[in-house]
């Protein structure tokens, strides 16, 4: 209907050629260009060189043809350090002097040397403040950790100030528990275990992080809300914006980022018993867990000295449009919107903003492509794609069709691979485990599909180039959000030839010129069916932890898998009627398209899940002890976590029976929207 | 789309002739007829009878040749009378003894001697308990009632038990007023000046409520959340149901109804001082609001006693379909959906479940026409519509189609309105005070459509005949709920001919007609921007009360003022485009109808008004003082509501001005589905 805009009648035909063509128009050559453009200064949100950018997006869009390009502008809090009074960690002796002071910034990188306005290393939205207390290091901060730290080590962090390394979660969940635990402040620091690989020189002679490196980036656990002071509406000027207290996501505590040429200095000084085994990171000190310094007879503590401040600020998403037809000069049949959304890296603001204002023309939207963000290039291994299970089928096809050049370029990984398509080598290089095809992951969050797929259950995807997951140990690619993150350590080591960029630019473009063209919307619903099944089961092996308890509290499964089972079924039938499908009559195919696009809309619970209103998808949400990682069945998994600690059994397992039959009933409703609408 | 199934390509020719013969099909006799049927036998929702008629209707409607036809089952809570511990209230002696007992049933009127299973006079939902205490006469029970008592008369109902009089808000919001208050139970009574016509005999003799008469009805503070035990979700079989101490909206107190000639004897020995002229009822009795009796020297009580049951028990909606087609054998354009929701009077509990089972095919739907409930015949005067702005247009349209024979048969009514349509007569008795045109009402809630419209967005309306509203005081017809509503005074004294019934049931099927089968929806956005500007003024007035705290705190509403202006520009456009469609194109067809389909939609916010997650609508909601009453602008009203005596000032106009902020969204945002989908 309002996608889809015909001129003709004629809508049983479409060319598949076009596609060759257009996986063909993107070339390394012109991405290589691209990154070196818009890498060349740096563009934090809120700042006139951002806008410059997002002017210069509008101007080339226009250019290479789209009907309409527009700036949307938005009012969001944004978060910055204090340019007169720099951050910073130091050690205090008894006498109070800071006998040890962290890096106010990172040596800059050649051929940087001129640039100013480089931010130096913060984390967004740390709270102001001073404190000062005894050091304590927490590993990587998450749930586990505290549970370690606390139920079995004895060791108390109220009051203290905590040191964690970074990895595995995202460092929002860190300062949370950090807040949990009744911390101070907290540290967090690059350990050479996690960011860097063996064998790798620190940039700019290889990719690893060096020593003065630090990991930017906000510590808001927003759970969807966008702008902390206008949760569930766009920051607008007339929006109502609630007092800093009442914001949501914002820490309590101080939290700062350092490298791990200084974060030897905090640590070597800690008392306290040594570690687990598997807390120590790869510095050559004496981890320590406990509270406290002990360097020599003095009682030296740590104040951390953070002066950052939150102010709303203007930014811009680019919005661009290309209008969908079925008319002789070729055009997509279904409209394209392109958007470049601003401040990504302070909580999926420009993005989540724009889903809040335009909420309602998503009605009408079928899929979203995420693209930017952890750059395309995480890694030089192979593809990594993260979508909705409807998607999984298509992603196959796609890149079964992306000609490979990759290997003729780089021979340290030519195992064979000469002219296998981008399919053939992602399937050899990471097969999944349950089937014999490429891996395909769950999308968690920390990219701006968020308030897309979590909150308004629109279709999405992600792909990129990454590591060897199985191998490497780092969690993102090791100079992450530092200073070293440039274009020349993509030109140099991640993707000389720009194959890599290009290979994903073209799993992407042909993802989405075939959600734009085909008739029927290439969505697969016994995908979705095949997913359930193993979401189900698995949640379900969870529960089974807990046999005693599970029947000491009747709790059943059974109408969770009796839902999925009436889901398998209807897709099934679903996909038997599509192949019989008379495609020569609008309003039939409209029929089954409306319902593939609704598909995913069917998972969203408008009351959302127990205290995070904004994640309303009951199949899929980000974890809430790592937003990085996607967990399904959430409100479940939730209800199950640490259970037997709970102090109130009865009323925890009843949680976990609501649960249940919440996820039930979500699957039958989306099942029933998969049946013909007759009865 | 899914609704709209052809068969053949030529959707541009309606045949129009249809609709005349189609209200020609609906007959007083047939009417009649069915009335008789239907009325002949209780049938409580919950009991065997009503199950054997939800068969009943079944069997009919294929008769009638509906393509399918099914019960759909809920297990709801709801509650019953104890059947061998009867509830009643006393007077209470010094020595304990019950000196006063109120009846245990009503007088069954001629005719129904012999029916077993007429249910007594009870307060569904009641809390169960024999409080005693002095007895505080609290009018109506409304906010202001209160207000005026315990600021006014300074009179503390803390521990007391209160009695009020029925009429002008919904009973469930009295309850709601006393539990406030700290009052141990409420007695609920009717009295003459609320429930007796001037110049009617009581019934059989007349219409008016006889005085061993009493109101039935739930006492639920539901707020739209259906069944209580399973909030948000359908109540089906393996759905969790929380426990009593968690449901939403019963009340905590006992709740029993009377009729007057009990009520007399309550009343008459009250103490305290003598109530303000109008809190005066029509009774011949000294009203007293203060607490306690004064019989003589005796310090009597009152004393209620309560054993009403909670249950949850299996109840029956009755579902059927017209297959919408475009094909030679007429059928509607539109499917069709006959609902007959059960439970209606224990807190729209049938279509509340049905709705939250549903939602997602309501994605689709265009619109909600709600039938039964008070009845079609709630007075003998004119017509009387409650709808979206959006309907206006259609229903002026139908009623001026409708041919009005009431005039033959009702001499008493004869005015010159021989040969009238049943516009120019309902035009001539209920003009409305702001235009020239028949008076249409807001929609409030108390009936089916509250799920549909208030929490999902779809347009809805009612029709129904009803008293004259600017002369007559009672709230509803007076045997409202009581055991003389019967089928005899339908037929001696509301409607002899039927043809009143008749006239509204054409209206309603006209509605739903055109509905169906026009091939652009008759849905008119420019009526909703005149309502939206006239809602704006009047919330604006209503802040205008408080000029120096405006001033203070900054409150504007340009921004309200400024979004319903964008509105109104929209839907002008809109009309305009619509006048140059090219009817011959399907998908320019539906694109336009998705718009208006969608119109309604867009006025909801998944986040709910503040405390009632299930209204959702930000131009309508019942009033949060009476549920019957429909209010504009709900969030500013309520954050508005007694805003002079709010302890924190800047928080409570702080709220005032977020809700303008939220209003002034949505209204934008409704602006913006209207534009056409191409920048």
């Amino acid at each position: 209907g309002w996608f889809a805009r015909p001129t003709t009648v004629n809508h049983g035909h479409v060319s598949k050629s076009f596609l060759h063509d257009f996986l063909d128009e993107m070339q390394a050559e012109n991405i290589k260009h691209h990154l070196r453009k818009f890498t060349r200064l740096p563009h934090l949100a809120g700042t006139q060189q951002n806008l410059d950018l997002a002017e210069q997006i509008r101007a080339e869009w226009m250019e290479f043809g789209l009907d309409s390009v527009e700036l949307v502008p938005y009012d969001v809090l944004l978060s910055y350090p204090n340019q007169t009074n720099p951050n910073y960690i130091s050690i205090v002796d008894h006498l109070g002097n800071e006998i040890f002071n962290t890096s106010l910034a990172e040596p800059v990188p050649e051929g940087y040397e001129d640039v100013t306005d480089i931010v130096p290393p913060y984390s967004a939205f740390s709270a102001k403040g001073q404190p000062e207390g005894e050091l304590v290091y927490v590993n990587y901060g998450r749930t586990e950790d505290f549970f370690k730290l606390q139920r079995e080590l004895g060791i108390n962090c109220s009051g203290k100030i905590l040191i964690a390394r970074y990895g595995k979660i995202f460092r929002g969940n860190k300062v949370k528990n950090a807040m949990l635990a009744g911390a101070k402040g907290i540290v967090l620091f690059s350990d050479p275990a996690d960011y860097c690989a063996n064998g790798v020189e620190p940039y700019p002679d290889g990719w690893n992080l060096p020593g003065g490196g630090a990991q930017r980036g906000n510590v808001l656990n927003l759970n969807g809300a966008g702008d902390p002071l206008t949760p569930g509406y766009p920051a607008k000027e007339y929006t109502y914006r609630s007092g800093l207290e009442d914001a949501v996501g914002l820490p309590k505590i101080p939290v700062h980022p350092i490298g791990y040429h200084d974060a030897v200095h905090l640590l070597q000084h800690m008392g306290g018993p040594l570690p687990p085994d598997n807390w120590k990171g790869a510095l050559n000190v004496s981890y320590r867990i406990g509270p406290g310094f002990m360097d020599g007879l003095n009682q030296n503590k740590v104040r951390m000295n953070i002066h950052t401040n939150n102010q709303v600020t203007r930014i811009y998403n680019v919005i661009g449009w290309i209008r969908g037809a079925v008319e002789p000069g070729w055009r997509p049949r279904r409209t394209l919107i392109f958007a470049s959304w601003d401040a990504e890296e302070f909580g999926l603001l420009g993005s989540t903003e724009w889903a809040e204002y335009s909420g309602l023309l998503f009605r009408y939207c079928v899929c979203v492509c995420v693209c930017v963000c952890v750059c395309v290039c995480a890694g030089m291994y192979t593809l990594r794609v993260d979508c909705t299970p409807s998607l999984h089928t298509l992603v196959y096809d796609i890149t079964k069709k992306v000609r490979f050049y990759l290997s003729i370029y780089l021979s340290i990984y030519m195992n064979g691979e000469e002219g296998m398509t981008l399919y053939q080598s992602w399937h050899k290089r990471d097969n999944s485990t349950e089937r014999d095809a490429p891996w395909i992951s769950k999308l968690g969050s920390g990219s701006d599909f968020e308030a897309y797929f979590i909150r308004l259950g629109i279709a999405s995807g992600r792909a990129r180039y990454t590591k060897n997951r199985k191998t490497e140990r780092y969690s993102s690619y090791p100079v992450y959000h530092s200073v070293y993150e440039t274009y020349e350590i993509v030109e140099r080591f991640y993707d000389p030839s720009f194959r890599r960029l290009e290979a994903v630019a073209r799993v992407r473009g042909g993802l989405i010129y075939s959600l734009a063209d085909s008739l029927v919307l290439p969505l697969d619903c016994v995908e979705y069916a095949m997913s359930l099944t193993k979401y189900a089961n698995s949640i379900y092996q969870l529960a089974l932890k807990h046999p005693a308890a599970m029947q000491q509290h009747s709790v059943s499964f059974d109408s969770l898998f009796s839902a999925v089972e009436n889901f398998t079924v209807a897709a099934g039938d679903f996909h038997q009627r599509l192949d019989q499908l008379d495609t020569s009559n609008a309003l039939d195919v409209r029929m089954v398209n409306d319902q593939l696009m609704y598909l995913e809309r069917a998972f969203i619970d408008p009351l959302g899940l127990p205290g995070r209103p904004f994640y309303r998808h009951i199949i899929f949400a980000p974890s809430s002890h790592n937003k990085y990682a996607g967990e399904s069945f959430p409100g479940i998994y939730d209800a199950l976590f640490d259970i037997e600690n709970a102090v109130d059994q009865q009323k925890a397992w009843d949680e976990v029976k609501r649960q249940i039959s919440i996820a039930a009933f979500t699957v039958n409703a989306a099942a029933e929207t998969l049946k013909p609408f007759v009865n």
